[in-house]
């Protein structure tokens, strides 16, 4: 009988597909999403009990590695045992030395067992890595025989040895998707993703989000999932927010090598840096010019430490964020930084129907809804909304929409002009014969009585959102389309660009209605002049 | 005579209007931009040694409150005796308690000389600060008052103290700029801005801009610049991009009081998080646990010290950035984060034919220019270039204008696509009848025979910038009405959206032109087929 928890992972907070969660070991709680560092188990750079006492969870060493050089001695040790920590210890199984060295001594389930013998927490089994630019009929054979080392690993007593199993495939999506699927029918305790360090590496993150994604929208989403060689700040929110879980990654000590300095924002070259622009322990302690100063070897051993102080932050704004229900932003932070970041972040945000399914409807500490740029869009929040304009709302029989401008005043219902504006069309006696509406750079159509359902009033957009022709002009298109009882249409707005406009006009005559506009300066001065056209419109019909 | 340095602040390095530079006082040097902690001479919070030894180069403190509870024992002891440090301290008058209280018992010469005597490094003359909602009248005697009072200070012998001019005027930019223009006139060695500690607490950072500005296009631009009370790190980089040198500030105290935890992307309620996210010589020490159960008046000194590691970290990767070219990046990062930010953002980029005057030409560590959001095109190097075109550039006499859009491939008349189309137009002696160039969503129209000019070539930009139909339209139609020498334009595409390419259709004949659009895949195969049509078209006129 296996002796491992049957769940071992407990989610706690979820935003977009990430979530705040613990996952029990034998030797502790891990709060995920983690970061693991990687120790060299035979000459680490920092002492693995000093990398647990910055407050890691999760050490990752390589069990490979171990074997080579302590053999059976180390698995009288243990894992814990040789590093000299009482944390919870992943190992890896030489699948990274396989893939860079074409060849590994060893075989899948004597690594396994290897793994098992020496105590680890988290093992993984010998997976083949998909490598960038193989054929893919090569790539369908090599997923097939790390699916098979799976099934055998999955079918082993692996003691209370939680179990990795990586889905691979790289570029192939329909590889990666299949070969999700057939893992997530074994009994497997973490799912990965495997072999993206290169496109990491490459700045390729559009093709990460894909390759992520693939995976997993075809495993469990309630498992854990581990991300190798993700060690890059930059990418990290948004690796949590496609539901990555636990990362590893020997960027730290990579980077401290080639005297790189991690920052949230991307590494800089010691070399080319005027100061250290950081607050922890170490850039507390040392300037610029004493870093420098340092001997070689020290100087790795302390950029290491900075690096990892920079990590360890990261993943802890992460998961405030995650709590707060701000991933969205943070990531949209981080997209600004980068292009290529922000290309990925554009192609994360396409894959809002799924994301939305597991998004929270709502949450305790939820704020106002910032929009700053286009790909706000797609915020599940509004992919939300759309989807119940087209399936569950039904407005009422109008031959009249009348669509007024947003004002900073919400909910428009019930402060400001647009309150004003309603009253007198009671007033009026019109409200049986016009329906209003509100047209929000955020949310397109908002029809007047849902705008007090979270979040259609708690949100704030930047005005030139209104640049965006194309889609704002489809939603009200889509709008008018979807209800099919309006005849006419009539658009009051105070400083629209005229090219929005025109387009409105365009897309709504296009689907055989009226239009007509009208400028209005939202103030009560007005209100008698536009009542007396939505009147005019009325009974003009 | 006095033994003020002549030339107290030295200006390293530039990005934007901000600066990297070093500010000379008695006691020592400060590096700026600088944030100086405002310390309560009385019952400090934290020690005001223990500030200094985190890092920060410059304390403030306030000579109306020492005055008033030492009188002339702090005389004896001079400010830094009273602090106990020997790091520069800037004094303010008590102009503060003015603006709270309504009136101070202390005269403006009085309070000025009593700054001297304590030895102060950086004094602040007893202006009269701007509230907001009082009647211009008011406020414009209000502002001759403090010019006054500022005229009368820069006459007398103050020692080596560096003198303080505040500018005010608030809301009423007219009489900022007035008073700026008087100001700068006068001896004064450091300019400031006064009053926006309500705008800022308010987040009303549309309005901080357009009051910054214009003091800083009235104020000799190589002098340094405070502004007073900007403790919040999401304004930091924008404050620095507009000139300011210098910051002051009690939010890292004020913040503590109300349990609130400074991030650089906002502050946090401790009663919210669910664990701290930094990595600062605190954080590392305390868990959130730790913090929450500690007495509340440990708590403050904790949660302070806290908030002052993280507003030096922000001052410091300013600084960074400033030195490699970034701020822009780092400001624009900021800005999506809250959309009053960047609202104040699009104001302040609005700004750039000022800006463009001071911004380098070329760093030495210029690295490509990331462009990820329509504000992108008011950076300081697009609207460069659009002035040289407009003002040196005249295209070769051709009737012919090809237009390509943009390819991955950089320089475009070297590499990929565009370059073997440009040889083939040679090859087939089209050269000298047509005039080619490229389409960029990040510069508009680009002159083939200009790419190779810095940063021309070093740039990327995602597709979804090709959304600001009117902007690039706008673009195109400006340089054909530019050049005056087309006659025709043809539009060679392979993935434009069909509303951008309608509107360029729609200006450019509506300049009177004949427009011709050909969609081509960017691949050695099309190229004939394109050459033909060019050819055509030349055939054709």
């Amino acid at each position: 009988m296996s002796t491992r928890p049957e769940d071992a992972f407990e989610i706690e907070e979820k935003d977009l597909l990430g979530r705040v969660g613990v996952l029990e070991t034998r030797h502790g709680r891990v709060r995920t999403p983690a970061i693991a560092p990687v120790v060299n188990p035979t000459k680490p750079v920092l002492q693995p009990a000093e990398i647990a006492s910055m407050g890691f969870d999760l050490l990752m060493t390589n069990s490979y590695i171990i074997k080579r050089s302590h053999g059976s001695l180390a698995v009288e040790l243990g894992v814990h045992g040789l590093l000299g920590v009482d944390t919870p210890v992943m190992t890896d199984s030489g699948a990274y030395q396989l893939m860079v060295y074409g060849s590994v001594d060893v075989g899948p389930r004597e690594i396994l067992e290897y793994q098992i013998s020496l105590g680890s927490d988290i093992g993984v089994i010998l997976d083949i890595p998909t490598r960038i630019g193989i054929p893919k009929g090569q790539v369908e054979r090599e997923v097939e025989e790390t699916l098979r080392r799976a099934e055998e690993a999955a079918e082993m007593d692996r003691g209370g040895m939680l179990l990795v199993g990586p889905v691979q495939g790289g570029q192939f999506l329909d590889v990666v998707s299949r070969a999700a699927a057939r893992l997530s029918r074994m009994d497997v305790d973490i799912y990965a993703v495997g072999g993206p360090t290169q496109l990491m590496e490459e700045y390729r993150f559009e093709e990460l989000v894909r390759l992520v994604m693939a995976a997993k929208m075809n495993l469990p989403v309630g498992k854990p999932l581990h991300l190798f060689g993700a060690g890059h700040p930059l990418i990290l929110p948004l690796a949590a927010a496609m539901g990555a879980d636990i990362f590893d990654s020997a960027s730290y000590v990579l980077y401290a090598r080639d005297e790189r300095y991690i920052t949230s924002s991307g590494t800089l070259r010691l070399r080319e840096m005027s100061e250290l622009p950081c607050s922890c322990p170490v850039c507390s302690r040392l300037s610029l010019e004493d870093l420098r100063d340092l001997p070689k070897q020290e100087r790795i051993v302390e950029l290491s430490r900075h690096n990892l102080y920079v990590l360890l932050e990261e993943v802890r704004r992460i998961r405030e964020a995650i709590s707060e229900g701000r991933l969205w932003d943070l990531v949209r932070g981080k997209a600004a930084l980068h292009p290529s970041l922000r290309k990925a972040f554009s192609v994360f945000a396409r894959y809002v129907p799924f994301i939305e399914k597991y998004h929270p409807v709502s949450r305790p500490r939820a704020s106002g809804i910032h929009f700053t740029t286009p790909l706000d869009r797609y915020r599940p929040e509004v992919y939300r909304y759309f989807k119940t304009l087209a399936e569950r709302y039904k407005p009422p029989p109008r031959r009249v929409l009348v669509v007024i401008q947003e004002t900073a005043d919400k909910p428009f219902s019930r402060f400001g002009w647009i309150s004003l504006l309603l009253r007198a069309i009671c007033r009026e006696g019109l409200y049986r014969s016009v329906h209003l509406a509100v047209l929000s750079p955020a949310y397109g159509v908002i029809p007047l009585e849902l705008d007090g359902y979270y979040p259609l009033s708690q949100y704030e957009a930047p005005r030139d959102l209104y640049l965006d022709y194309g889609t704002l002009s489809s939603d009200v298109a889509w709008y008018v389309a979807n209800s099919r009882s309006y005849s006419r249409v009539l658009l009051i707005h105070y400083d629209l660009p005229p090219a929005l406009i025109e387009e409105v006009e365009r897309k709504v005559r296009g689907l055989g209605l009226e239009f007509f506009r009208l400028r209005a300066v939202p103030d009560r001065e007005d209100i008698g002049r536009v009542t007396k056209t939505v009147g005019l419109l009325v009974a003009g019909l």
